[in-house]
């Protein structure tokens, strides 16, 4: 999908505004959406527990990350049986399959993240604002 | 990064809002972020070359993502000595670094991009609109 001459299939090509994987990289590749599949990787957890684990979330863009992986088949929500009723998220074989190359995104960031820091430094010296 | 206890260096923990890599992830996590990246995969190339490439994207958002990723250190601009000068960016070696697990995000989208339809046909059968 990322060869460098157009791909003959729409489908298979993410340059291609057509292209559904355009769809599916647009809900994974978003902040928000890369932190709930994390947040999710250990096991089913409530929307409460999401919501405290990841750090800044608004309940309106939790809600609205989890129904769009819902909808992509990444996470599967379950409404549990207790009094009062609790709905609990996990992901489904699919979303699970996900965080293996989303792991190794997010270990490059871990990894390099001092050394984007640092350059960030260096671009804000030489163009200083105003 | 993403053990499932908070870890005790916020630098290093992506759930943690004063993470660093919280920034990174927001600029490559972005569907633009990640297909500008991917296009200058194979060499540099002029903006106008990138903006055609990437289908549907807009010269203002394209040169957002730009700036933020030459600020990250990621991609490199190059004014070449030509009449019109031309700019042209290419990745640094820390942004073709980042390609290697992009691609395997970028792989594993493609691989399962019809799973995702499908189930995003089921969702939308089984919740009707309206």
């Amino acid at each position: 999908m990322l060869a460098s001459a157009p791909a003959a299939d729409p489908t298979s090509d993410a340059f291609n505004n057509d292209c559904p994987g355009r769809t599916v990289i647009s809900h994974i590749a978003s902040r928000w959406g890369i932190l709930v599949l994390a947040a999710l990787r250990d096991g089913p957890l409530r929307f409460s527990a999401i919501r405290d684990r990841i750090d800044g979330i608004s309940e309106k863009m939790l809600a609205q990350n989890l129904r769009l992986m819902v909808r992509d088949g990444l996470v599967d929500r379950a409404v549990e049986p207790t009094a009062p009723p609790q709905v609990s998220y996990a992901l489904t074989p699919l979303g699970d399959e996900l965080t293996v190359p989303l792991q190794g995104m997010l270990d490059w960031v871990a990894l390099r993240a001092h050394d984007i820091v640092a350059a960030q430094d260096r671009y804000d010296r030489s163009h200083p604002a105003g």
